[in-house]
């Protein structure tokens, strides 16, 4: 889904792998695994656009999440190493949307994800509730692609 | 999504906590525990209709995943009691829905959830590749609510 | 390890089931499951002896570890519905020893677990680091056996 | 623990991090994350002696747990770069010892842990029980450093 603007994000990748503990008694990845691997893979985005762990913990930022899919297209085995491609596909005012690839290294794509989250803030600080921010133009600009 | 049949599902029940472990920095739970709970309730879901872990073992039968999808739609604490309620959605010819629904004690819903699944049989035993299956009418039969 | 006062714990039991995704391509519980149980079955001494999630969060208390251990005696399959038996093991000045069985329904003992934990306290509110705080002697009463 | 011959053996190194799901209302990792960790360093030790998961799946081997134990040391938090250091302390008949260093980026050892494991194969192929298995010489010539 492209901004009206024509927005086009960055893309991020992680490396991650099949590990045995990540695999259920039908020799393939467990389904929570891949949205353990999204989660971190939007957190990394993030940190790759300048919003880092450390900023979000200072700023008392987090991104809760309004939904969360996945549609899994190949079965992953023990070992496979794969990488997450991450990128917005959408800001709204207060939420945005982010896509997720899951691509083994042979290229295979294994499962596509996407997540609705909210910029959030504990407003009161640690330990306070969450209330969605407006997200700012300039935060916007650092995801656009080059 | 009702069978054109009128088929009506029987809904499963399973008791679950939110401990400290699937909470995150924010200090809620960590979404895909929600996942995790969800795939445990659709196996409650079967061997409350008789097919059970040791059944599926012997039978070596598993129920892959299509696609996953869930809204959260309150936060959850540390401490929280919930209940996932599960039914069937949907019979295909190989695949099924599962709706889940994730009540907090207090009768908070804190998040839905449906997985679209297949029923899979590791055709050359276990190890071997699963394949999906034609799903019985007897296995249908078994979920009619009465 | 007893009390040189001869001090006798409670025994918490909480019920658990070993779910498709707690377990490993060989068809048994993968460990760290265990740890995750152990982890929740001292929260839930806890919450037996007064001392719940939300009293925790509102005092700004945590329990972190020392160290952690397990003896596995016997694999656990998919289904298996077992309890953990946890008990105070010893109380020192800021520190304490959690003693767990994990018992199967047929009375096996899966494994032994033992941590070491700090009564530990966010001295500056949440969001600040943990320092550990001398136990209480009401504290240790409530955990004594009647 | 040298093993009597003054068995020395090959360091195994893993990179991972603390991802946001990995950590707990304290803001800290919870701990069964580490044992995930050294789960998996476990498996790339014996992959990089030439024992991958693939080379375990078709020769149906596994290496389940006897014990394991973890010293937690310093804390860790989101976002740290982790590096798991593994070697094997001790070959027994049927049996191994990993020994696991956890090291933050800084050099800050996180935590020390030990596994027990066994050797083990289903005799009988995919789905039968495991059996411990004589651990050849070969096999422990690949673990020795150069």
């Amino acid at each position: 889904m492209a901004e009206p603007s024509g927005f086009k994000s960055i893309v991020n990748r992680i490396a991650c792998q099949v590990h045995w503990g990540d695999c259920d008694p039908a020799g393939i990845i467990f389904y929570p695994t891949y949205f353990r691997w999204v989660d971190a893979a939007s957190w990394a985005l993030f940190e790759g656009a300048g919003y880092g762990p450390k900023w979000m913990r200072e700023n008392h930022m987090a991104m809760p999440l309004v939904s969360a899919q996945c549609e899994f297209l190949a079965p992953a085995l023990h070992g496979d190493r794969c990488e997450v491609r991450s990128s917005i596909g959408r800001f709204g005012g207060k939420s945005f949307v982010v896509d997720h690839e899951i691509v083994r290294a042979d290229g295979t794509v294994l499962a596509k994800a996407q997540e609705t989250r909210v910029w959030g803030r504990h407003v009161g600080g640690p330990g306070t509730p969450m209330k969605g921010q407006p997200i700012p133009d300039e935060l916007k600009a650092r995801f656009r692609a080059p």
